[in-house]
């Protein structure tokens, strides 16, 4: 089976940690270790998230006097791919014995004219006060929103488009290496007048990003790893219930937070609308009973009923120990 | 033919100049159309050296006053390869249209009892006096090292042994990429006691490491690319003199500068002994004609005498306009 992994960013660090290198490597290894009985069995494509580490190398450059502006968000995205990816290269190695491992700088393309440029959304980094917000608008020409009483710089995360390096990551995998990739979403890029690929200051969803390379890479199974068991329908309300098996059809109708869920939900429904293949989102502990529709929450095409025996049942005593 | 380049650090960034992503963007555009009439007739590889960036990201690390420690440099040496890879991608595919380009996260292994590491001698980042380096020692516990009348610190830098990421390079290669590789002398690691491959605080030499690398591949040519045209006999005396075309066994009898243009002479001249290949030293803008054999240094074998016809001169014509 070919199977796409999309490890949280939060994964590496937890709420309250330093974020120092030998902390997130020690996740990272855990990390591995989860998903080592995927890629001792299968053909496997592990993209990661970035939030909290491009957030803090985003504050180093912002406060870096040598430089005259702060670097921009694709040079920001492509240091957390060198990072996150030489961290997860030893990692995967250590914990699969004899499974090589490659990591592939990965570009994604975004359009110069999607409407998330004139309206960035997405937070970043640490919360300021309106005064501290306003000097950072001014000096480094920031966009910055309110959330909550605070203030956040946000970015544009515009939609992913296409995967430039599908091919090499295809190679690659036909090749037998499990193959780390697309981190942090992919180092967005757009075509510029004359058609050629330029940076842009953004950063794309990296749940997005993935489901787009499971349905190129026509992918068996996709699964979004997190911290929390399963999707909760009216999360945080007293009302709130763990969503177990579902369809795309129910998840549409159902609202999750943006920047959060809601890129999960959304990926997983692309996923399955696209190729029919599993899709799942839950805690990355689970990884194994994942794959098997054993738990998290497993969207299925709307053609099968909720809760309906699934079509990858029999794949599933292959990965059960 | 199939050719190596290894690009010098300093062609990214001019001594004086801010370190901005823009700027550096610039010169990686002028790189990568000296080498466009190279990746459009040829299977290039190019490597990259990183002291500049490196230096930037290890004080940037240094002050961040959210870490514990700073990272250490095998993490800062991916950071590098990320950000270096992405401009280095769209440059090249930019001055070669029609020519795909992939950069992959590319790891050196070191021995973990190589005496670099009890005696760290590469300098990195900026000046310091006696003071700030006694504290910077005892807050960090980094290495400083006396250099004219200032100090600074200084990493291990090891021998490469081997390129953990060749097959995938070789078969990246074969498949027709131009492959962006081993950014910075590639992420050090060393095997622990277990046999496992650990990262290292270090930096390995980038032109060492491309030795190594157009060995393995069995290269036709290196070139190593930096911003003087020759090697210098005497360099900095009133006797010095531009070194043409020379022997392996001549340039072994000078010195070079340690960490400058001592480690491009030894790479060349271990290529050149392993594989009997051309191997040029000079300017980035001359690289068509190092190529040729008609600018640079040009290390021959010992066996052909210094400034004699070379076996490569028939595929010289296949670069020159």
């Amino acid at each position: 089976m070919r199977i796409v992994v999309a490890l949280g960013g939060n994964a590496l660090l937890e709420r309250g940690e330093a974020p120092d290198a030998d902390i997130q490597e020690h996740h990272v290894e855990g990390a591995a270790k989860a998903l080592a009985p995927l890629v001792q069995k299968h053909d496997v494509v592990i993209t990661h998230g970035n939030g909290p580490q491009v957030g803090v190398l985003a504050l180093e450059s912002g406060a870096d006097l040598a430089l005259s502006r702060p670097y921009p968000f694709d040079s920001l995205v492509a240091e957390t791919q060198g990072l996150i990816g030489s961290w997860l290269l030893a990692a995967v190695e250590h914990a699969a014995p004899g499974h090589e491992a490659v990591c592939l700088l990965t570009r994604t393309l975004v359009d110069a004219a999607d409407p998330a440029f004139s309206t960035p959304t997405k937070f970043v980094g640490r919360l300021y006060t309106v005064r501290q917000a306003r000097d950072l608008s001014r000096r480094h020409g920031w966009a910055m929103r309110q959330d909550g009483a605070s203030w956040r710089r946000v970015v544009a995360s515009p939609e992913p488009t296409a995967i430039i390096e599908l091919e090499e990551i295809r190679t690659l995998l036909n090749d037998g290496w499990t193959v780390i990739c697309a981190g942090g979403g992919g180092v967005p890029v757009a075509r510029d007048d004359a058609g050629e690929l330029r940076g842009v200051d953004a950063v794309v969803d990296k749940d997005l990003t993935t489901a787009l390379l499971a349905i190129h890479l026509q992918a068996d199974a996709f699964l979004l790893l997190t911290d929390v068991a399963n999707v909760q329908r009216e999360y945080g309300t007293p009302g709130a219930c763990a969503i177990g098996k579902t369809t795309v059809a129910a998840m549409r109708e159902m609202d999750f937070a943006a920047g959060s869920m809601g890129p999960k939900v959304e990926g997983a429904c692309r996923f399955v609308e696209a190729t029919g293949g599993l899709a799942a989102i839950g805690k990355l502990a689970d990884a194994v009973r994942l794959l098997g529709a054993e738990a998290g929450t497993i969207v299925y095409p709307n053609k099968a009923p909720a809760g309906a025996p699934i079509a990858s049942a029999n794949q599933s005593k292959e990965v059960t120990p």
